[in-house]
């Protein structure tokens, strides 16, 4: 049973998000995209939350400093989705400063190059330096992705444990995708049942060699070794449903303390709508944050 | 509740074909991995049967004469497995020549080139020439393809689609593979329960290309319009088990006379093994092909 508020996002989506991606992602449908992301997503900064702006030659983004976080050591390293290329900070700017509440830390969002001005590996090269970044400046990292988002957050911390760095305290990661080849069953299975994404479409533009099997792009070929504490959300409706369950395998798999929620009937990234579910999910990654490592 | 044969079967997959697949597809591999196959499957040929064996440059394989076959403008054009490395006509012989007498038809079970001694597309030239051979001589072609053989009887016919040509009559696909990539769900949470194959391993070494979103070589590409009606066959515990998944669902989505038989508690192919699941699968198998189409 999902609440009112839920089910009016699902009409949204199903209306407005789903058949936006009848055209493809060129470089004009890619601007629109992200111009509706900022102008459906204004969101007021609350008094207690400052906003610093980052706009350096190797990283840019925005600081979310929440007055009165405990947990002054504590950074939250954001990373939007949006298909590695309609995404923006500014639309995630609610999402991103809520879990910053939730686990009284402050939030550091990256703004990583997509596509059409950049390609892989920008995205993976800008929030690697941004890592580096905040590493100098708190103890730990909190990292959080959703969609693509998410993608980034794995293949992130592939390439720091391959390179034996200091590798991020937790990973939170909501509706993970983990292939650029969009052919798993819940594409086909749960087309219709999905009111936000077509399921088996081509893959992003971002990606010259999509099909590559390298764990840097598709984080399924990776095992997963020696990652750290993970939480897995995603909603059971969704035609990447079979990227969170295979995500959990291999994690368990490799012996990492993972958890995986799948959310009953809803969607994928709900979290960015308001409603309840939202604000019991924000909760509860902030919990995992704030919680002891075993 | 399965045949104690049939638990016999899944006993010996168990603990000598899966542990085969932890070596790489070698040519040295492939060699004894022919001459096992063919030793393991000596089979007396009926009196009623006569093998016809067919050595022209185009085209190599062996008919299956069935005496007292009522359906004498018909063939089945039988394709065997073994990831296009390491089938053989030979040891798929009691498979073929039952599947004839079920279907009161001749069969002719096509010796198409796999690695190492042939490269993609080699199989899918071999089984084409076949088919034109066999239309020759017989009015109506009844396609069979067991693992790698079912997907070369799905490239076979989406080529002769694309090209307006006849296309075979009906088609049985035991098992079938429709992605060289493996990585569905059920390569991973069926690798346990699976007797006879490793999931999630490297593609087979005949494609150079198996990431390729070619349907010639992985048909999850095609569409499957305009495709006659087709029985597919899998075993419940398959890490293939997906790839008859999805190939049901394209075919109904398409509009296909489609049917597919999951068999509970069965395993790759099993219809290699003497069980009564065997008998009662060639039967059936027998009664679609001889069922008038609608």
């Amino acid at each position: 049973m999902i609440s009112e508020q839920a089910k009016k996002a699902i009409d949204f989506s199903r209306n407005n998000i789903k058949p936006s991606q009848n055209e493809p992602l060129t470089p004009e449908v890619v601007r629109v995209a992200r111009a509706n992301a900022d102008i459906g997503n204004q969101y007021k900064i609350p008094d207690d939350v400052k906003v610093k702006k980052v706009n350096k030659e190797f990283v840019k983004g925005e600081f979310y400093l929440i007055q009165n976080a405990q947990n002054k050591n504590n950074v939250i390293m954001f990373l939007h989705g949006g298909a590695y290329a309609t995404g923006t900070v500014f639309s995630r700017r609610k999402l991103a400063i809520s879990l910053g509440k939730s686990s009284k830390a402050d939030v550091f969002s990256v703004d990583y190059r997509q596509y059409p001005e950049g390609k892989h590996p920008d995205a993976q090269i800008d929030v690697y330096n941004a890592y580096i970044y905040l590493k100098d400046k708190y103890d730990k990292i909190l990292l959080f992705g959703e969609s693509a988002g998410a993608t980034l957050a794995l293949t992130l911390t592939i390439q720091l444990r391959n390179e034996h760095k200091n590798l991020p305290e937790k990973i939170s990661v909501f509706s993970p995708i983990i292939s650029q080849l969009n052919i798993f069953p819940s594409e086909y299975y749960r087309n219709e049942r999905d009111p936000m994404l077509i399921g088996a479409t081509a893959p992003v533009p971002y990606f010259d060699n999509p099909e590559k099997k390298d764990p840097l792009i598709s984080p399924i070929y990776d095992d997963f070794h020696d990652f750290p504490p993970i939480l897995i959300n995603c909603g059971s409706e969704e035609v990447k449903y079979d990227n969170s369950a295979i995500l959990n395998f291999l994690c368990q798999k490799a012996g990492v303390d993972v958890q995986w929620h799948v959310w009953q009937d809803l969607f994928h990234v709900f979290v960015l709508f308001d409603c309840p579910e939202t604000k019991l999910a924000i909760k509860q990654i902030g919990d995992f944050f704030n919680s002891h490592v075993k």
